[in-house]
């Protein structure tokens, strides 16, 4: 039988989120890899095999998944949300770039997930309804200068933004930073949205105006949506309904 | 009964990337609201209206299923992709804060779905595996000079860029104009993905250097995608890969 790798999404958490394309193909899977909280998400059965790996070995994880395929595994990588937002499928890529010639003409698909920034956006309102842009906050990867010249272009382009890994324990000023780069380039009434865990029991909303937001109010299960100077609030008796019209005026 | 609007997305076109989460909803409702296309996507059944209307018709839409859910109705509105990406959500939002003020406390829910830029990208590999942006090329609704701004600034920025609506017959000019503008800040090599009517029948996805992107190369069922400065393609027997890896060098 011959293998293949297929990289999967599996939305933000709740399993209604899921897409039946992603479930059919965890249900032909011989092996699931991935960050041990995602693969806690699969219910085991007889002739599936679970492979769970800590944070920051997604090379080691995209290797085995690819040696496993080359050898007749059919292997489901999961990622959450969407496994081409700040996740595994560009890991595999980079693997598959280095590694043998023979791992190139392997099956491997990538299949769409429900990213964080969009389930947090359709749970606030609309506040991604214009043109927006999609940073991650993590200097591991990155230099610090990088993400914080995007920060001050995407405000310069008046892109709503959306921010992934804000904060973490290893990485405790960054969001600070910045947030006093939007305090620097933008109204004080920007509208920030802090997203926690949606779609899971731990799910909690707060929105604020820039000027009220500090660095605690995220956490490593936040996404952070940054309203662009258009963007709206509806006040209601539940909770409020934050959106950016589709039009600007001329 | 008490009413209730649901603004749902359908993802890109195959039924395998509609959420259960959005199916449950279809199911439990009395009346689909949505461009005709989109609606057809329904199966009808006993005990439900579909409501098919013309496009640039989106505030009588959204104040139809506004209207309706305040008489008791339980409204789907059906966006494809993701209704908060160019499309439904904001519309609805509009109509909302612009409407009575009864409708405020409507129970009105956004439903995320697949995106068309990560329908795409997913099919490609990886393009937007690190900090990305989403442009709407249509000036129907906002200046052509704001888009062309947004254009600089994403390149200096050194975003990978998604364009949603790059071309349609009433505007055949603006994406030849948004090559131009790719073509003076970019370096000729920059990965371009032309990716038609991804998951239906009709899917073509092509991959050229900016060089050779030409605008006829997209239509009105296209999403265009733009590599980064750092985005690459892995050669292979079958399509390449194109992927941005998860680092950028100091």
């Amino acid at each position: 039988m011959s293998g293949w790798v297929v990289i999967a999404g599996l939305g933000p958490g709740d399993d209604a989120l899921v897409t039946p394309e992603a479930r059919t193909a965890i249900d032909a899977a011989t092996d699931i890899v991935g960050y041990i909280p995602y693969v806690r998400r699969i219910a085991p059965r007889d002739g599936l095999t679970l492979h769970e790996s800590d944070n920051r070995v997604e090379i080691d994880r995209a290797n085995h998944a690819l040696e496993m395929a080359r050898n007749g595994h059919r292997v489901v990588v999961v990622s959450s949300g969407d496994p081409g937002v700040f996740a595994m499928a560009a890991a595999v890529f980079e693997a598959l770039e280095a590694g043998p010639a023979e791992w190139r003409n392997l099956d491997i698909r990538v299949l769409p997930g429900i990213t964080a920034m969009l389930a947090a956006a359709a749970r606030a309102g609309a506040p991604l309804g214009h043109d927006f842009c999609a940073i991650n906050l993590s200097d591991n990867l990155k230099p610090w200068a990088l993400i914080e010249k995007r920060l001050r272009l995407a405000a310069e382009a008046d892109f709503a933004m959306a921010f992934y890994n804000p904060r973490s324990k290893s990485r405790p000023e960054g969001f600070g930073r910045a947030l006093d780069v939007l305090k620097e380039v933008c109204e004080p009434g920007r509208l920030i949205i802090f997203a926690r865990a949606v779609s899971t029991a731990d799910e909690a909303l707060r929105v604020v105006p820039l000027a009220e937001a500090t660095p605690e109010m995220a956490d490593m299960r936040t996404v952070v949506l940054v309203g662009s100077s258009q963007t709206r609030l509806i006040e209601r008796d539940s909770a409020p309904i934050v959106y950016t019209p589709r039009s600007v005026a001329v």
